[in-house]
């Protein structure tokens, strides 16, 4: 059982971002700092900007950088549209009748249940609570790799 | 967010099993009731064996049955022990050093609470909650489709 990589990259972002304190990133610079794709993060941040958690500014000075307080980015809900599904198992996709007893299926809900219990898990906690330890963060992010502090 | 072919196929062997009432089915039988291939359903039927949860008989009359108690099975640790992996993100892969600030970041912590919640929940449930329904099932599986009932 796994997220895709579109949830990981996405929350990745969002803690680089919210790490700047408001600051402008670009997608390059944080390609760099976690050594993943920059066409892949190209598509993270136009999700995370559709979905109003960050702002692009364009232009040779140009970047990305949140646009909410870390505090009002919750979790589950955003795991929630960054999934491109919960078809926990084949018989929830949708026109999808490959199991011969899915109309009967006690297990279907069962399923969703505890689907559900996962997001409400991670809907206690924001992005704040994942930067609660943000001079640890720093330090690996942007001290250790340089050897300065460029954040 | 999906479990594996393998677990699914798991739940669904062993919920034709478990309406089978002990009589023994063969692989060929399963494969043809759910449309999955029976290579996949020889390796399923060889973990559910490994896990104590049905018996094989060899021979021309042979075949696999239950060997516990469907409220003997409960569904989360069959789902614990069917998945390859709990790996909800890339940085909890074993060796996967790819994320810079997996050491000290707190989202695996989330990740691992909201995780257990998943399975808890699934805990809740045996293979005899499963089979509730067990006309229903029935009347879909071994009458539906051949007009006549060969459970």
């Amino acid at each position: 059982m796994q997220l895709t990589y579109h949830t990981d990259y996405a929350l990745r972002v969002l803690v680089y971002l919210g790490l700047k304190n408001g600051s402008l990133a670009t997608i390059s610079e944080i390609s760099g700092h976690f050594g993943v794709s920059r066409n892949h993060l190209v598509k993270v941040v136009g999700s995370l900007s559709h979905l109003g958690h960050v702002e692009t500014v364009r232009g040779k000075s140009g970047g990305v950088r949140l646009s909410r307080d870390p505090a009002e980015i919750r979790i589950g809900e955003l795991v929630r549209c960054t999934e491109s599904h919960f078809n926990i198992m084949s018989c929830f996709a949708e026109g999808e009748e490959n199991c011969a007893i899915a109309q009967v299926c006690k297990l279907k809900g069962m399923l969703r249940r505890a689907t559900q219990s996962f997001l409400d898990v991670l809907d206690e906690y924001t992005l704040a609570h994942i930067l609660r330890n943000r001079d640890e963060l720093v330090e690996i992010i942007f001290v250790g790799e340089h050897g300065m502090r460029d954040a």
